[in-house]
């Protein structure tokens, strides 16, 4: 054992600098989709540190595979509903015409998509866990495997449930939890200049933009108090003590990796349990596959520009793709643009379609001039990282925030994808690709997001093996999330001050008035 | 110009891994006393990697050399009296006395003798910066040089008035600021689990401590609206633009380089421009002079205990030096006493007095069982550094707040210093060397102290020099500092919503009462 632990440990010097840890078995209870982009990335690095890892996933999954080289795989059945992706096609298809309305009606209609979201996703991940903890082959399998760790992505809380049922520390891969930006979860944020999950809203904000803030956050408060804790009550009920809920469970969580950097997000208060990563799965450009190179360098100087929907790529009406394929054919620039779908018949020789393409390499391409895309987080801090300004399309959820960010450091223009024009569309990009402004704002970010004393992924598993070594980081963690809402905003210490310094008050002008009469009788008596 | 670049880049690589930078000029306005202890650890490290540093010091300064090899320093005549010692020897003695009240008097003296403190201090403080606005030598001389960042601990706020005037980037080496903690300017602090410095109070508060909390906390915003605000209005008016006031000045700070670990101090929120840097000043233990080196070996199996009150090596008062004496005289250990005056009747032969010692030295010594210490923040991040546990015997300001800090994690334990008898100190030592749970506790502490991606002094250097290279961090300061307190707080926009929505009921039961009121004079009709 001694002997196996010492090859390890100088197995260890030799693949990656840093402290020598024993293995240890980690479970991993990710979300699918571009939210598992992420995580894999996290894995692949654990991995080569030589921890065993187990991943949970949906039999259906598209993107998590089955068989891994670097983690064994339990496909649970009950999580087959949660990751049917028609599900997203059908509400993007609702959405889009939803957008032409205007701003109030707008930020109505996304709260509601949200709601709606909610109350389907909450309900079909109240079966998938009630059926996992009934299932008595795999809760004993994951009580005798001795996990060290829960890493989960509490953006869906299967995770949640699991740590806490298991009794496990938690660490989060984070951005995205029940009323929005995780901050909400974890931190006091001033609604002042902090602004909410899809209130597309900066962080300056004048009289109504502050009320409009103040709506969308009590009614995602609303939300979650009147429809997710509901959704759960019987599950909390019966799997844990009672008085447990979602919000408290979640907050116990030893540590936060949130997927964000201060260079994209507006700058809010946060806690010292939470180490930010944003960013951590982009890396220098490798080379691309040679006939992608030579359409690279076909562009001459006028270079490439690249378009990209992520994992909505199917998304866009025929009208707009049309309309894109057309302002896309007008240009000197070439255009590798990731599609799938009927080819457009506005297609111009310049363009060239692929199903998928290397991401990261492109953006790092030294011919790449601009990117077109829906707004998704990997791709805009992939943009951020290469310094390649955006035109944002967003669709859905968080994406017209996060184009919005870019866009109020001048590093990004956004059009409103429903009813874009080709005319437009073709505007906006060249002033995106002639005007320097845009390329030197993006620049700018990218010096400043890459200035760091420690590269994001190797705080990410910094911190995950902190947690393993110390079993644990409660030091870190705030005594905030022990209190019921009154205690914590003080509210009986302000009621009881309020009330003594009333009666000091009443006390003091009855005396006063009572003194003040016995002056007057004593005058009249006088008198 | 360029050679003495690459020459200056060159000699870096060698001296200091790290970035490359080119020389630059900071303004460093240090607090005098303890707090230039740790100023001066990071100074040497900004020389070692080719920075110049000016250095703004009284020319009655003890702690402060006139002369450097590592900096050039300029006398500010007016800052004279900032720096009498005999003041705080003066409050000492007063305070000590009311030491002995209980747990309210106690709590009312302290936030009245930080009142005190205030209106003195910063009415010296006041008349210096006066002074040294109008030198006009002085004034040219500061714009003429050019600096790149003014480096301050805002405790004493002089280099924040300086670095405004002079529109420089500003980075804050700090702990204590205005309202104590310097939490409590930069971060919403909820006072349900973030304790008011000088409360005495831990993260776990009942009722009564919350209370008590919420008031020291209403009391030190008092000090700081009608005592230091109104001292310095007349300063402020004069040399600013209208409507500057020292609280948001003090928030435009680029950085604030806060001396803070979790490991010691409680979980609270915290905000994107904040850097850790608690227990900077800690390193390896160094060998010992020869003499002390012996004296350390000749206490055999027992080991050694350390004393010292820092820079109140002289504040306590005879009775109490001869009680700790007498119980020292009686132990088994050997002990090291760091003490200035007359010498004690009671003293033991295995007590050794000296006016100074390598105190990190001596707590990182392997014969080192425990430390008396005052409680101040330099000794406390020696001893988790070390893993030394702590009788604390507090004095003044923070130093109470401090000792609890261990004390509540196992790894310290206090006596109030004005009413010991040689029994209790004896009793209350022995507890601390003899039972093994403070050690364990203090080794925990240590090991989670020491378990960091990045060295803190190396954290410090990296993000002064972030600065420097993009002449700012803006974009890591939250919006919050701009706004009005109702503005911040969302009055107006509450008050607004709360006006609809009584609105909104009001009309709906008078719109009910006229229906009502319809409906009956109908019904009466038809009878």
């Amino acid at each position: 054992m001694v002997l196996t632990s010492v090859i390890v440990c100088l197995c260890g010097l030799f693949i990656l600098p840093g402290e020598c840890h024993p293995e240890s078995n980690i479970l991993v209870v990710p979300v699918d989709g571009s939210h598992w982009v992420n995580m894999a990335v996290i894995l692949k690095e654990l991995h080569s540190r030589g921890h065993n890892l187990t991943v949970i996933r949906s039999p259906k999954s598209y993107y998590i595979p089955e068989k891994s080289p670097i983690y064994t795989s339990i496909s649970m059945k009950s999580l087959e509903d949660e990751f049917d992706l028609s599900f997203y096609d059908r509400m993007l298809r609702c959405h889009l015409e939803y957008r032409r309305s205007n701003r109030l009606l707008r930020t109505i209609y996304i709260q509601a998509d949200m709601a709606r979201m909610m109350i389907n996703g909450h309900d079909v991940l109240t079966r998938a866990v009630k059926l996992m903890f009934e299932d008595q082959v795999f809760m004993s399998m994951m009580r005798n495997t001795k996990f060290d760790l829960v890493l989960t992505d509490p953006g869906l809380p299967t995770g949640v449930f699991l740590a806490h049922h298991l009794q496990l520390p938690m660490v989060f891969n984070v951005r995205w939890i029940n009323m929005g930006d995780s901050h909400f979860t974890f931190a006091p944020s001033p609604l002042s200049y902090v602004p909410v999950t899809g209130s597309e809203l900066g962080d300056k904000m004048d009289f109504f933009e502050r009320t409009l803030n103040m709506l969308v956050h009590i009614s995602q408060s609303l939300q979650y108090y009147f429809i997710m804790e509901p959704n759960y009550r019987e599950l909390l009920d019966r799997y844990f003590p009672p008085g447990t809920d979602l919000l408290s469970m979640e907050l116990t969580a030893d540590l936060w990796l949130v997927r964000a950097d201060f260079v994209f997000e507006f700058p809010r208060p946060t806690m010292p349990n939470v180490v930010y990563i944003g960013g951590f799965q982009c890396r220098p450009a490798k080379a691309l596959p040679e006939d992608l190179e030579a359409f690279m360098q076909s562009s001459g100087e006028h270079g490439v520009v690249i378009m990209s929907l992520g994992t909505l790529i199917a998304a866009l009406p025929k009208d707009v793709t049309e309309a894109i394929a057309a302002a896309f054919a007008e240009l000197p620039q070439k255009v590798v643009w990731r599609y799938i779908g009927e080819r457009p018949s506005t297609l111009g020789n310049n363009t060239l379609l692929v199903d998928w393409f290397p991401q990261n390499d492109l953006l790092g391409h030294p011919k790449t001039r601009a990117f077109v895309a829906h707004g998704g987080t990997n791709g805009m801090y992939e943009a951020i990282y290469h310094g390649v300004p955006v035109l944002g399309l967003p669709l859905l959820f968080d994406q017209f925030d996060n184009v919005l960010r870019l866009q109020v450091r001048g590093a990004a223009k956004t059009l409103e994808t429903t009813t874009l024009t080709s005319a437009e569309f073709k505007e906006a990009l060249q002033d995106v690709l002639e005007d320097p402004l845009y390329r030197e704002a993006m620049e700018r970010l990218s010096r400043l997001h890459r200035d760091r004393p420690i590269e994001p992924l190797d705080r990410a598993t910094f911190w995950i093996e902190y947690v393993l070594r110390n079993k644990g980081a409660a030091h870190l963690r705030s005594e905030g999330y022990r209190l019921p809402w009154y205690v914590y905003h003080s509210v009986d210490v302000a009621l009881l001050l309020l009330t003594v310094l009333f009666l000091s008050v009443w006390m003091f002008f009855t005396v006063c008035r009572l003194m003040l009469r016995m002056v007057c009788k004593r005058k009249t008596k006088v008198e």
